[in-house]
């Protein structure tokens, strides 16, 4: 009778452990390589479903864009698997501003819509741009600038990846101009001119 | 003058090298974290862009499916960049039979259908299933046995990534029926019936 | 004096923290990295050595064999440190079904006896195998479903080793029929037929 | 005597092979994970020593600093080790613009002078900037945005390590406005004023 | 029919790509990840299976015991796979001289035989040492200090895994004595006297 | 009004969640990837900035020489950013004595005098050892034994990386002679003297 194989692999399985998956515990200290796991006995199918990426964001601000994270902070089953998700919903004129992302490349699939897509090596700071269209794919490498824009008359969607459960999100505009970094230390940085910092702080809400 | 700046920083980027990529030469031996680097100073934004998922697969077939695979095989830009992706077309009734990825976690977003996934854990050997809609989201951790099957009356598309270019797919079917491993080996390591085994062996074109 | 030596080199061994290891608290939440640390002040060589291996598991079951694992789980030293272990006991027609590690390589040491031992790769779909004797080493590459059976009169003893201290294992019969996985699911994503489905839910306690 | 045992450790050491390390034969293809690994019967100890950092960098510039790297193109001997070097020479009033390492965190010593250093989180958009003084040394986390000041009276020089041995290095500035980077893209994705753009592309060589 | 799927699913089985594993070249340049790998298409099931470790080490030598590796030189199969393997023989009163394995933990499993053995951590400067009896489990952690003796009046066989296929050994005394390191060098970096330095030196073959 | 962007962005930048850094909380159970996370919120820049090296460490000792570790417990910001430093101070006649670091390569630059330093290969036991001078760099590949030696008549002050937060440092002769591994251990593994031994367990504080 097979029965007793049953019996015998049982001793395999321990009860208060879960080495293929660690869905996060969002509170409380994380560690170098992630969230502290949520007890296995307790996890269920609907922490490896995310549905926040069903709706398309709201578009209407002055990008006329939204970006809607599957991160591991919305998404806490990707913790420690390696991998996350967002979409790019885009209006027509809409923009994903110039940016990085720290820990992550990131690997785009259009749904629909058209995108201009580009990024800028850092090893011979060359420019790599195409209009993408529907069903094609675009690879960013780690840690390189790179922006989305919408190069069609009608609103695109474009979903992407991450092989990281925390990419992190640089937007170049925010770390110059949307914080309390001073003027003076901005523009000595960048070169940009007083006039043009302060307006663009003025905005983005920046101070100093 | 600023453009002495531009000089002297010329200095910081080598003719013959590109750290932020690796384009693959698909020929010729590789090494274990994947393949040589085609030259960077012929590689173009095309390199970065795959247009093979675009069309859908053609699912006339008996799983009334179809995958189409962006791995660094097709795609040779995700070489070294930890992703890649495919694109599941299920027609109504079309499976994607029971698989691993021996290399990568997979993460799943549905376009458009409806599509009963699941994976089963190894350390507890629970089944975790759900029947996702359009704009659902699930992440299946590396290695798991897992499938996807077609829960509405209409064709399904989703678009997969996987943080590895090349994460492997080991179809449970195609591993034991698909080729020469002799019937009485799959027959003691499985438990299936001698004639299960032979029946599945004739259609899936294995011997032994 | 070379004494003062000894006390300037005092300077560089804290008192709370072990970087060399990381023994592991398995009561509590891990992290994707594995369990936390027990207090290095509290660890002895007998957490660094383990036991569990010393007798042979029993092998009046079903599959005539036993395997007998040393992983963090039973063996909490390997924690963070890459590797674990187990012990394969075939009696003769001893069998280990076919399964894989999603998580690590495998190495097998034959300490007496005769082994087949094979896996299937999934690039290629193509089968290894041989029959090892005593003494033989083989690599099983991660995440591959693989098998090992006695291939003598007499019984086989293995010693594996995986470079991880948690392998995880995932026999696919258990995966298919030893659990919840409801039988239609499991017949249209590997096309069993019913009856063969049925028989082997029964004898492996599986239900729906 | 103790020779035999002299003879006997000869196995271990086979001719043609150097785990310890790959010095990075420049010319040819490399991989993923870095170039090929020239002959180690050749190298030499000169492999693993680099003067290129001797002497200080020309600061007659419009940044009135230099940058002067120790990466695997300058110092094959770091090829595969996880390390990198760099001199940071700031004459009075000199300035590293706002950049990142798409591939490496970056940790600063402080040889002589004054140095108002900061980088910008991407989690929180929040500033850490701080004037350092001869001694003190800084980590900047992988990917982020910072920055590099002479904050005295007199040249200022710093050591940086990196933990990659190919970190790259993208200056904000080079990204956007050192190259082929279309002037409306720029603005679009930007925010900056079209008059600024093409002041910056003007001094720093850029076109489109 | 089933054979459609067989046909269908060729799509996925590139002819000269083995992701799965990558047996290696041992001449010519290898990479920091390893060896460049063999044409997959000529793999067979001998290249994951070594015979080395079949029989026993000469121990008629002045340790009276012997190490017999089963790395990446010996063993190619294991290269890019995180594993190798070596054995251990020490006949009564046999030794393996203390040494550490720059690259990799070691797990040790005592066959037959009674083995002291130890490693001194970095952090604490402590000892752990037992002797173990058959069947007995023993980790020692990267790059640590460690030894193994025979403990009892029979032969000893004991089977050890790596975590890296080039887990690397330096025996201290070799390191320190049997190369051409300066004598005076030896003696100020390890305050041996002259006498003890020279003595091992002759034993040994080193020179200076 | 650009001022929405703002709003909208402000969904990317949870508040209590910094994936950019983890800055050591010290006190605590630590994990195989570093220490937990101290909470960001009340993280400064003071975190990311280290004085300790500031000032020359006290070389009135038998050594002549001194080493500050600018590792994770003195310096908490660099836990999970994989770097970490250290300072030695080599006073006329100084000598760090012959060590490894179990877990990270290490790179050293020299601010000022003359430092002879070496390191043993462990493939082919081979000596790299040169005089290094002012502005100097050398890299020490990972685990190898290797030593640093005052080569001037003035003092020396080199500066270190090393790729790891947690780098490890075991000096030879403390883990021979600075402990309680017993003369008789250290005799059979070293082939040593027992005078020699016992002289050094003396001088070392070592017992047994």
């Amino acid at each position: 009778m097979l029965h007793i194989l049953f019996l015998a692999a049982l001793l395999f399985f321990p009860s208060s452990q879960a080495a293929d998956f660690c869905v996060a515990k969002l509170k409380g200290a994380g560690s170098p390589s992630g969230y502290a796991c949520r007890n296995p006995a307790i996890v269920t199918v609907d922490d490896f479903v995310f549905s926040g990426l069903g709706a398309a964001g709201n578009t209407t601000n002055i990008i006329s864009a939204a970006v809607t994270p599957g991160f591991v902070q919305q998404f806490p089953g990707v913790n420690g698997l390696g991998l996350s998700t967002a979409r790019l919903d885009l209006a027509p004129g809409g923009v994903i501003p110039i940016h990085t992302h720290p820990a992550a490349s990131e690997i785009l699939f259009v749904v629909y819509g058209k995108i201009t897509a580009g990024f800028i090596s850092s090893s011979a700071n060359k420019v790599y741009v195409k209009t993408l269209k529907k069903g094609d794919v675009m690879i960013f490498p780690q840690g390189l600038l790179h922006f989305q824009i919408n190069a069609g008359g009608t609103t695109a969607l474009a979903i992407v990846s991450f092989n990281s459960p925390e990419p992190g999100l640089q937007i170049t505009d925010f770390a110059l101009f949307g914080n309390n970094l001073p003027s003076n230390l901005v523009e000595k940085t960048t070169f940009l001119d007083d006039a043009q910092v302060k307006k663009l702080k003025g905005v983005l809400g920046g101070t100093g």
